[in-house]
């Protein structure tokens, strides 16, 4: 398998997670969203992925992009180290923790999205990165009330075993912390997130760890 | 089972789709999103869904949030009328084209960003405007692009019979039609969007159908 990816992408950092959850070997072939013009924008890579965004899976010439649905992808072609539930129900509550990182939180900072305030509205940095942080703040605190009134949540998000929640808390929290937003308030968030820090898989995950790390 | 839903609501509107093509009676609970303040912040609604978002399933006393969760919950539960194909790769190629409605589209015009661009930001209304429809045209272009060089797209998003991808497609239609976007350039997003208009289960999903429809 290859996955297209870059070292500080959220939804990249993602995959790479569940990857190495599943002990499953990979090629990571970089994409730099911000050299050139932005690579993810190239010919090169738009015949891979036409939609133009990272992550990109390659699995036996099969091309598949979105972070959850590859994760899901995944789940389904290696069931070792499941990473959804065996009930429905747990399996909802895990996607729907997922979602409040990828669909709720994560889209509005986005690179494309910080760009866009900068570059076409013209907004002062500072407004940029009121922005960003409002949105993280939001997002953690909604991910925080999910997980801390639930006695669902365990040593992770769901549990006492790592599931597609937990691959998309940490680099969540990664790009909350990278954008100086204060995490004191999400104590549950900051105690899971240091029991996934432990484990060998989140740390080859981390953008630190790659090989087009800057 | 129990939908709290807002008529004019992008995600509801696709659970109401995913029920109807199923053939599942539900019980709607209106949450208004503009009146008394924003009534999905109620302590009335967030004592239902903390994330205090739409749409929430109730089913049997489980709470489920999250549009994408809820309808994957419906699939595994309820696996009448499959809305995801049988083999892994059509699942997801489904699922990333749900996604790059659900969270590359939809978030970035959802009503609290709206009210944030308006209310803290203090941005004009046209610039408010011209953010949403950046972000829709953004959005239905990556649709198209994916949509139409595809062989596996067919009478709807994928193949013949509708999909998770059109519960997500038609609401997003609905919200660019809404705010002046220009469809023409998407040909095949407004073909599988005429198809699935003329099904019975996309038409009364439609928000003017809702019981709380103004």
């Amino acid at each position: 398998m290859k996955l297209y990816t870059y070292f500080r992408s959220s939804a990249a950092y993602r995959v790479r997670i569940a990857l190495n959850l599943k002990g499953l070997p990979y090629e990571a072939s970089p994409v730099h969203l911000l050299r050139n013009g932005g690579e993810q924008l190239s010919d090169a890579y738009r015949a891979v992925n036409p939609a133009m965004l990272l992550p990109t899976l390659e699995d036996e010439g099969n091309v598949i992009g979105q972070s959850l649905a590859i994760i899901e992808y995944l789940e389904e072609t290696r069931p070792q180290t499941p990473l959804l539930p065996s009930n429905a129900l747990g399996r909802a509550r895990v996607r729907a923790l997922a979602l409040t990182v990828a669909a709720d939180t994560h889209p509005l900072g986005n690179l494309r999205v910080l760009k866009y305030l900068k570059g076409e509205m013209a907004l002062p940095e500072e407004v940029k990165l009121e922005w960003q942080q409002h949105w993280l703040r939001a997002g953690m605190a909604t991910l925080e009330t999910l997980l801390a009134n639930d006695p669902q949540t365990g040593r992770y998000c769901h549990g006492d075993t790592p599931t597609l929640a937990d691959c998309c808390l940490v680099p969540q929290v990664f790009g909350a912390q990278r954008f100086g937003v204060d995490l004191a308030p999400y104590p549950t968030i900051m105690r899971i997130h240091a029991n996934c820090a432990a484990l060998p898989a989140f740390q080859s995950a981390h953008p630190s760890q790659q090989p087009d790390a800057e």
